[in-house]
């Protein structure tokens, strides 16, 4: 993480982008990149969704690496780790959805 | 990365959860969970986006990490890595948006 | 229309709440309550998306209003009509769809 | 709005489209029409947000048209009437904002 951190702020700087990139301006960019992701998705079945073509597989690799620059950028404005604040979460989920309660139900799902 | 794949797999298959979590659905929870982000900055100004209270920037912090959370999911789905997709896009950016053209400009931006 | 464009502007100006309306930030809002429409339909199948329960069906309801204030409220921002925005794209998308040569496929359909 | 939903039923089954048609497909579809808009906001200060060129402003109608097309394609799937889902929910908005409480403050808008 440290290393993406470095090199997305060396790429803003040479372009004398920061101003445009405030934390709103980001979470902008960021729903916008992951809705790209989904337009890949929108008109597939679910069992589709597995088996892209390869065409499709690169175009939505490249997306997912638009919203992890997003939020790399994002999340390092504001002072955060995107990797440590997932793992709290996951810590977080494990307490609030017990494996026992929740198996195999979307119910309790809707809040995650 | 690899630590955190591991727990999410874990996560899902301990809940049997597995069954939700095509690609299709987990494109649609990401970009969810980016909405939630964006939902605390759509009515602060771009400076007040700089400086979150505490507690806002709490809950920012988790709907980082569900972010990330899906991100990661996706990418494990389709066989990707969401850091080396991040780190290929960069390199992509770094070509099609020469510091010297767009320094300072955010017009080529807009297909960033 | 006109009826509810009046209605949403006496809304906002009796709580002094048109300086919170940038288009920027009405098109953010748009776009979270369009994500909250998608929380509902996340983990279901196509087929249960057809039937929801009369629960789940007066919350999506209620979202659906929420994106047609907001949609509302940034056409007529930008002094514009969103039904003869939407007539105009079905003329549009007549042309650029012949029903004679994408009938059944979804192909086309991705730049619909 | 009668008028918009016999064009759009026409205009689907001429295409033998319906079947992708699902509510979750629409819902998706809804919230990727809805990021278009976003994306043509995201590096705009609040200001330059209401001053749009002629060629972008364009652009933006286009994409409000969309979001009313599958907003209302999403509506009549489910049996519901986006019109009237709108003015019951100013309705309750009414009563949840009364203007005398939160004249000229954001805070209580986080839930709006």
């Amino acid at each position: 993480m440290r290393e993406i951190i470095e090199k997305l702020r060396d790429f803003a700087d040479a372009r004398d982008w920061a101003k445009f990139h405030s934390p709103k301006n980001l979470a902008m960019a960021l729903s916008v990149e992951a809705a790209e992701i989904v337009e890949h998705f929108q008109w597939l079945s679910q069992e589709q969704s597995y088996r892209l073509d390869p065409d499709k597989l690169a175009k939505v690799r490249d997306e997912i690496g638009d919203v992890f620059i997003y939020l790399t950028m994002l999340a390092d404005k504001l002072g955060l780790d995107p990797l440590a604040a997932a793992f709290d979460k996951i810590k977080k989920n494990e307490k609030n959805y017990p494996a026992s309660l929740v198996r195999g139900k979307s119910k309790k799902y809707k809040e995650y």
